[in-house]
């Protein structure tokens, strides 16, 4: 018996959920898990369905494909691996993290390659045994240096980019390559602190909680959708520094919290938001 | 149009969700909100479907009884107060953040009673107009004071009895009159430090973070299923009445919001567990 | 036995603490708790010393005045209950908190009035003895409100005010009246979403979580010290007045934390920050 | 100019404060920063005091002592690392997320050596260059196996003795070796779920919240000084193993959170609790 995902997003319309789980039941699989949105603004319907059983692929998208409205994506996901490409600067702590949890198994991802614009993290990558490319943006223009980027990605295929604190600014012809393909750690509590030196902003607004956001990138700079936040408390003795340390462990948190509900297809892409099954 | 919330309680078979679906859609009754959940070691099967439309409740009941399976259980339910019987000691925490949100209409109760077993609340049920029984337990042992809060409990029919700070043990014999239907907010995280004086016991074990519980109350004192949970951090400088104090916000949070779910038909019973759809 | 609570600010100089603890020992005062903080930025001391014995509060005043260097502010607070004035619009939560908090004796404060631009919460007002001013903004420009609101405070000589949900923004000379006492919450995780609507803000950026915060009020709007920060989480499923249900429970938490601050005199104003002792 | 923390406990007395803030500036020495604790029920005096300025060690110690009353304990502790060996079993979490904190400078600690009663995290410790040493303790009894982690041990010369998910318990002979020198993570939100499988527990009992606990480790068994706790909310949704894999996120957490307070020399043990200046 197989497991696989069933997700699709279309406009609602009545009767739709038993049409699909009607099909489902006539294809004798199982329901391991529902669930379903729908968003009461625009009509868009969303459901994620876990199912077990016997799969033909083939007819049962066709099903569905008779079944559902015009305007209907729908995809059925295996188990496999997510494979992504990593996006680093200097700092180690996200990176480090999701090394460690795909090392020891409880982040089930595939690395395929850890990219940087300054070459500290290498030794690191080379640790865990994956490819790690210096791709240096000295002297480029943002043109430049992409194209250099996707020269070293595109070999590599990913279903995914994670930014892991790669502290450049992406041209929506980038962005464009990868649509809600890119994921970022925004280290601070968005909408606050958008920009520059967040934790700088934070200290001198005197905030008591502090935050970082995992969201992914569209063009509009740190407005993408967001999958996730978190929060830690802060107060008068910390400096700039002390709010960025403190900072870091909800970062790698976050980050890694967010790649979980992605590797497992729980999040879907509304407009500008984010809706998570 | 009408809304109304199915809930159903069964277990689990091939086909379910499509079945319930399909009698929903013939009825003409349109899916706002869906939640499902199957136990996965015992195969209970629960759901809360939010339907929208014009509802004959008697045939769709039909309807569904001879679709599921033996064993089930299944409820429609309007939009009406829950109406609920209040039991209180002394402490007016609790009980006066139920009153304010009743008042201010962001709890959707009808508070029928309060029934103090001190006095002490009379004065505050009154200036919100909500009739108030002192029931002392001076004098009796436990089952004839049962017997008298029996007495006065049952003119008003309640939906809910509410134990906001009520500081007796219940006999086994009083629970059985309400099963699954008597709401404690116990002022500990559950299980640490069952029964008497948590806060005192959380100070004498340098605890850093402290709690409190919302559960339905069963035979087996703070053992019964946990509605929801909330925590506050402490420290050193906490003695036991300060670690009350903060308490106590924990408390009445924790309690309102359990109502909450409670009053949207959002918690199923599943052994000591709830489950919150 | 006495208690009394000595508060310094002045710039650090080596030597402070040892000058100020030995006056408090020459006075045979016993130090029950102590806190200081000295800004690393500024240089700026902040001394929170609770002390036990018996006091002649002039010689000791004295005796620091001389130790101290220019520029010092030092004060000696007794037990006494801070008096506040609360305005408010239509919103009980707030409110309706601080009255039970106070009737039960959990927050030591005496409400000397609350006032309120709308009549709507003269009721709850009186359930709990307190005097209700409806202050009309009706046909008035600013100011002509706002004399009529100094009109009505005055006679209290109020410690603070405190604007709980007070939905009006007051001019630089209103505020310029009461410096650092005014206490204000905020409906929304500031610096994020200043100004009007923060829930509808937070509803269309999509965020995960949502916050309340608990200022003084300063001219600039929404950028005055902060005292205290909360937040709760949200997600797709939660509507703009989901979120505003929901963020009332954190506003009235984070008030009331802030005035149980603000009470036992451990806020000190720096800058634009507060330092917590 | 060098910094160093003075640390001092000792029985209570008036003038306490003002006798050693005297002696340093005697000394020329300018407090940082400086937090004291009186424990109300015992009397006991706990000091921590960040000095900046040129030290002459002895004549400071000398000057202390003969001001401390008898029974006092102080100590100035300089800048260096705290040395530590780790004891580890099979989970990767723990030791991965300090090794990657060592390695990037944000966890100041110098990591001796690890030691696991399985081979399996030699790997991981031989990716960062640090000693690892296999001390199996099969068909060994407890005292067999524990004479030989002394012998692995005492080369070393620790401060600390780390428990990164070191699944076995030890003997009061071995603790006793290391007085309030062994940290502990706990995967409970102590003292709930004492003992084996606490997330089978938590499971069993379904709890809505899961949390960690990192302590001194004392002869009564997870029953030593609470140095710090965190929590994550869990629901109905979650099995006993999706609970054990959110609860390493917060054993990680809050272990590396408690070995940063023991570092700064921030922690006091206090009976069976932890003052935390």
């Amino acid at each position: 018996m197989e497991q696989k995902t069933l997700l699709i997003e279309c406009p609602d319309s009545k009767g739709l959920i038993a049409q699909i789980t009607n099909i489902c039941y006539k294809h004798q699989l199982n329901i391991i898990r529902n669930t379903e949105y729908v968003d009461p603004l625009s009509g868009q319907f969303y459901m994620r369905t876990q199912l077990e059983g016997i799969f033909n692929d083939h007819t049962l998208l066709l099903d569905l494909d008779r079944a559902l409205p015009d305007g209907s994506v729908r995809q059925l996901v295996g188990k496999a691996n997510k494979k992504v490409v990593i996006l680093v600067t200097k700092e180690a702590h996200c990176i480090g993290d999701i090394l460690i949890k795909v090392y020891d198994g409880s982040l089930q991802l595939d690395i395929a390659a850890i990219i940087g614009n300054h070459p500290d993290l290498g030794e690191l990558a080379t640790k865990f045994g994956i490819p790690f490319h210096f791709v240096s943006h000295q002297d480029l223009n943002r043109h430049q240096h992409e194209a250099l980027l996707v020269e070293a990605i595109s070999p590599y295929q990913p279903d995914y980019l994670v930014l892991a604190k790669f502290m450049r600014i992406l041209t929506p012809e980038f962005v464009a390559r990868y649509p809600n393909k890119i994921i970022n750690i925004h280290h601070s509590f968005l909408p606050a602190f958008i920009g520059a030196n967040p934790y700088h902003q934070a200290f001198k607004r005197g905030v008591k909680i502090i935050g970082a956001t995992a969201h992914f990138v569209t063009d509009d700079l740190d407005e993408g959708p967001i999958i996730k936040q978190m929060v830690t408390n802060v107060d008068h003795n910390y400096s700039a520094d002390d709010m960025a340390k403190s900072g870091r462990d909800v970062e790698k948190n976050v980050l890694s919290k967010a790649l979980e509900l992605v590797i497992h297809d729980r999040v879907f892409v509304h407009g500008n938001k984010t809706v998570i099954l």
